[in-house]
């Protein structure tokens, strides 16, 4: 998988793809990232990569021109898959998602920053897709750019050791919950610490009565937590 | 506004903090962002910091006991505000919630990692709150973390150059839309781009159409992409 990232801060993306497991995929030849810089685009001498927004309002509206041509620049050899925006006005990335997006072979992201990005970016970059982490606004999209190729690279073959280990986590889909349930608390070694025991049954070597309790904590969770999670 | 961030991998974390708005707040001294290393924490030999799992499955548990030793090392001043635990099965983090938070003096950050923690550290650690940036999951919490951090210090004061910024942004509740509403689109020079011209409501100096039909796109694309946050 190729990411290319648009950004006007190649530093605040970079440096994560070098770290952990993304970084280890990287090193594998699992994935590629790479960040280009609009204001290496710009079409005017000084260089400006922003201006105030037509019909007033604070802030600083991100010029369509330097991100368009910045874009234009990746399609010498072909064209990208899929192009994503990061904003938070865009549809939730969630988990299923993330899974179809591993099977592309080329992302681009194109991070927003200020107040946003001249909307004719829709009009002049084919098959852009907003995609929001969160109910939540950055100051800009960077994070949520390493956050699409963190999840996404989850689902890429290799890059995380034992697949067992993706489809049982949280949000993981189910038939009887398609939009997954929370995931069941763990223990780990010692068996009391500080006085807390693990839970016997964890203990037990029953494994249906371990499967079984496990639902149940996960259901109980969800239930509490995220009932909008359940059918 | 004081962060610790309890990670197994700090340069997943402080490289972000030093750069764009972020990066200018720790300049400032609005902020400060430290990264604990529960590794150095370990109380066995091989400094080990997690284990497989009490009744089975894939994957390692990060352990209780470094990560409570590394919390405990932080209350030599003064006990942390709040302690959120970044999990995928956690609460939502919302722009409302990163509001609160933005009060507060101390906010320490556990990131999960691995197939996640012992339970235990729930039991040890007063006030944890576990926090999750989406319904994804990713490799590690470092980059919820970075999220959260970012989302609330937009908040704090002289971070964000101006408040209007801030209360404009997609998500920003009000009285009639107490979820927010989506972002309505932005326009900067050149008038025309590409063939494609500015819309001409923008351009009639009319405030009072400008503001309604920034609103009516709001409104539209909410309904279209996210109906959920209509009352």
């Amino acid at each position: 998988m190729r990411y290319s990232v648009l950004t006007l801060f190649p530093d605040a993306v970079l440096p994560y793809t070098h770290t952990s497991i993304v970084g280890k995929a990287c090193d594998k030849g699992l994935i590629t990232v790479e960040a280009i810089n609009p204001r290496d685009f710009t079409a005017n001498k000084h260089r400006k990569v922003d201006d105030t927004p037509y019909g007033g309002g604070p802030g600083m509206v991100m010029a369509a021109q330097p991100l368009v041509d910045a874009y234009e620049s990746l399609l010498a050899l072909a064209e990208p898959s899929i192009t994503l925006l990061t904003s938070p006005g865009g549809r939730p990335l969630t988990d299923g998602w993330a899974r179809k997006l591993a099977s592309l072979q080329h992302i681009v992201i194109l991070c927003g920053h200020y107040e946003g990005m001249d909307a004719r970016v829709h009009d002049c970059i084919p098959n852009v897709h907003e995609v929001s982490i969160g109910d939540f606004v950055l100051t800009g999209g960077e994070l949520a750019a390493l956050c699409v190729i963190d999840a996404v690279s989850r689902f890429i073959p290799g890059v995380v050791q034992k697949t067992e280990s993706v489809d049982g986590d949280s949000h993981s889909a189910t038939d009887i919950y398609p939009k997954g349930l929370l995931e069941h608390p763990h223990y780990t070694r010692p068996e009391t610490f500080r006085g807390y025991p693990v839970p016997e049954v964890l203990l037990s070597g029953n494994h249906a009565a371990i499967a079984a309790w496990r639902h149940q904590q996960a259901l109980d969770k969800t239930r509490r937590i995220r009932p909008d999670l359940l059918p």
